[in-house]
C-alpha cells in the first residue's frame, strides 16, 4: 500500500486518520490540498510529510497554469510557506522545501513547461531518495538489536510515517526478516493515538509480535523488565543531540535511563538540524485541544475542559544511547556538526 | 451529588461510568447488583467500593429473606466472597467486608430482623466513619501544600472515588477553601479516563483552575518545571511503604524523583495490609483487552489487537516523599507495623 503516489499531475495521499478501519486516498491537486492534508495529520511522519510537501512544491508549479497570481517565483515561495507553516517542528518538511526552492533557482530561467518538470523530478528524487536511506537506516539499526529483544516502540514510525520502509519501526522489520525473533511492545501515543491505531496495524501486517500497551504502563514493564530496549524516531535533532519527538517520548526515556534500559532514536541526517544548538531552542507545535477531549468523535470529558496539548516534547540528548541515520550509528558525545556539516545537505 | 445512598432497602449507586455526560443511579436491590456494579466500575475508587461492599454485606441479610438458601451464614459467607472477588488490589474492599463479618458474628444469635438492622447500621457506620476521616486526611494534607503550588493529580481521588470529601483531592479542595490558590494538572488516566471524566468534572464544580493533560505528557511538565507536586491516592499500602494505584502511578513516581519533586500519597489508614511485607505481594488485577481497544464505545485499533491491561502498578516506598493518613503524615523510614499494628484495625 502507497502512503503517497502521484499520478496523472495528482497527488494522492492515503488518509492516516482514518486508518485502521478505512483506507482511502485523498486527490491533491492543488498544494492547498497538501498543506491542509499535512496540517490536519492526514499525511504525517516526519520524513512523509517532507516528500508530501516537496510534491506539494512541485504541484505549486502546475497550480501556477490556472491561478497565475503575480510571478512564478513569488507563487512557489508563498507555496513554500504555505507548507512549511503546517508543522512547525518537524525539520524534514524545511529541509525538503529547501530542496525544491534550490532546484528552482537552477532552472528557473528555462521554459515553464521544463521548469515545471525539473521540480516534479526533484520531488520524485526526494522521494525515491528517502527509501534508499531508510533501507540504510533499518541496516545500521538491526545491528543494536540483540536475537529475541523485546522493544518499546512509540507513535508511528513505520512505511506510514516514511513513505518508504519506516526508521524505527524499519529496524524492528529487518531485525524479524533477519530472524531474531524480536517483540515489540506498542504505545498507544494518546492523543491522536498512532501507536494503537497505525504501528499496531503496521506489525499485524507485517507479523511481528506486538503487544498494545497505554502510555502511562510502559513504567509497568520496565519494572517487570519486560522490556529490553527503545527504539523511536524524531523530529527534529539539535547539533547537541537533544531531539525533539511525538509528546511522551520524554517520559519512555525518563523511564528508560531510570531502569537502565538502552534508549535509541533512528531518522534520517535530514531531521538533524544543526542551525539549532540544543533541544531548548525548538518550536514545539501546541495542537487543538479537541484532540485531547474528543476520541473516535466522541467527548470524553465535560465540553471546553482547559487542556494542554503540545504535540512534542524534548529529550536531552544524555538520556540518549545511540542515535541511528543513515550514515551509521552515532554514540555519544553527540558531535553532530563535525559528522554532518560538509555533507549532510546533500546526503 | 450522592456517589451512594441507602433508601428503602435499596443502595443507590451514581453510574461513574456514564459521568461527565450522564448522572443516572443505579438500584441496588442484591447484593450481586452491588457486586456487577463494582466490577464493571460503575462505583470505583478504594474508599468508595469498599462502602459499597458494605451496604452490599447488609443488603444480602435482606436478600436472604427471599433467596434462602442454606443458612444465613453461609449465605453472607457466599455474599462476601463474591463481594470480595469484584476487585483483587485495593484492600479497603476486605478491610470493610471483614468488619461487617465481624459485626455479624457479634449479633448472630440475636432474630433475623435485629441481625438486619445490626447490620445496615454497621455498613452506615462504616460510610459515615469514612466521611470523618476524610477530613482528618484533608486537614492535615493541606499542611503540605504551598499557597500557589501547581499539583499534578492522577486518576480520581475525589468525592467520587470515596462517598465522602475525597483523598488526594480531598486534600486539594481543603487547601483551595484555605485560600492557597493552587492549581491542579489533571492527568486523563487511560484507558477508563477518571481523570478526564471525574476528576475535571469535579474540579469544575468546585471551580478550581485545572489543566487536562495527557498521561505521557506529565514529563513535559516537569522539565519545564510546571509542577510543585505530584498528590494521588492508593488502592493497597505494604507494611514497608510501597503501594498499588492507578496503573501510570508509577510512570509519575519515577518522573517526579528524576525532577527532585515531592511526591504524597494520600488514603485512609484501611488502604494499608500490614499482612503483606511489601509491594510485591500485591495482587494485580488484569483488566479487558476491550478497555484499550475501545474508547468512549469506539474501537480505535484493529480488531482482536493483543493487548496488556494491569489496572494499576506498583510503586517502591523509596519513591514516596509522604504518605498522608487520617493519622497524620508519614515520612520515610515507613515503619507502618508499629504505627498502625495495633489501632489500625478499628480506626
Amino acid at each position: 500500500m502507497d502512503v503517497l503516489r502521484w499520478e496523472n499531475r495528482q497527488l494522492f495521499l492515503l488518509d492516516q486518520t482514518l486508518l485502521p478501519h478505512r483506507t482511502e486516498y485523498l486527490t491533491c491537486t492543488h498544494y492547498r490540498d497538501v498543506a491542509k492534508a499535512i496540517s490536519q495529520l492526514q499525511v504525517r511522519g516526519a520524513p512523509a510529510i517532507g516528500v508530501a510537501a516537496a510534491y506539494g512544491y512541485a504541484l505549486a508549479a502546475f497550480n501556477y497554469q490556472e491561478d497565475r497570481e503575480g510571478a512564478l517565483e513569488d507563487y512557489l515561495k508563498k507555496a513554500a510557506r504555505e507548507l512549511l507553516d503546517t508543522r512547525p517542528t518537524a525539520v524534514n518538511l524545511r529541509w525538503a522545501l529547501e530542496q525544491m526552492d534550490r532546484v528552482y533557482r537552477t532552472v528557473k530561467d528555462k521554459a515553464p513547461g521544463e521548469v515545471r518538470e525539473h521540480l516534479l523530478e526533484a520531488a520524485k528524487g526526494i522521494h525515491m531518495g528517502e527509501l534508499k536511506l531508510e533501507e540504510r537506516i533499518a541496516e545500521f539499526g538491526s545491528s543494536l538489536i540483540p536475537k529475541g529483544a523485546r522493544i518499546l516502540t512509540y507513535c508511528n514510525t513505520g512505511a506510514l510515517a516514511t513513505a518508504g520502509w519506516g526508521t524505527a519501526l524499519g529496524i524492528v522489520r529487518t531485525a524479524h526478516l533477519q530472524g531474531k525473533e524480536v517483540e515489540v511492545y506498542v504505545s498507544e501515543t494518546r492523543p491522536v493515538l498512532q501507536g494503537a491505531r497505525l504501528t499496531a496495524w503496521e506489525l499485524q501486517q507485517a507479523e511481528i509480535p506486538y503487544t498494545l500497551i497505554t502510555d502511562n504502563m510502559a513504567g509497568y514493564l520496565f519494572r517487570q523488565n519486560k522490556v529490553d530496549l527503545v527504539l523511536l524516531g524524531a523530529d527534529r535533532i539539535a547539533a547537541n543531540g537533544d531531539f525533539a519527538n511525538k509528546i511522551g517520548t520524554y517520559n519512555l526515556a525518563v523511564l528508560a535511563s531510570f531502569h537502565n534500559c538502552p534508549f535509541y532514536v533512528a531518522a534520517p541526517s535530514s531531521t538533524i538540524d544543526l542551525d539549532i544548538g540544543t533541544g531548548e531552542e525548538i518550536p514545539i507545535e501546541m495542537r487543538d485541544p479537541q484532540e485531547v477531549r474528543m476520541i473516535g468523535g466522541q467527548l470524553v470529558t465535560i465540553e471546553g475542559c482547559p487542556v494542554l496539548n503540545p504535540s512534542f516534547d524534548v529529550t536531552p540528548h544524555q538520556l540518549v544511547s545511540a542515535i541511528v541515520t543513515e550514515k551509521g550509528i552515532i554514540k555519544p558525545p553527540y558531535d553532530l556538526v563535525k559528522i554532518f556539516a560538509e555533507e549532510g545537505a546533500d546526503r
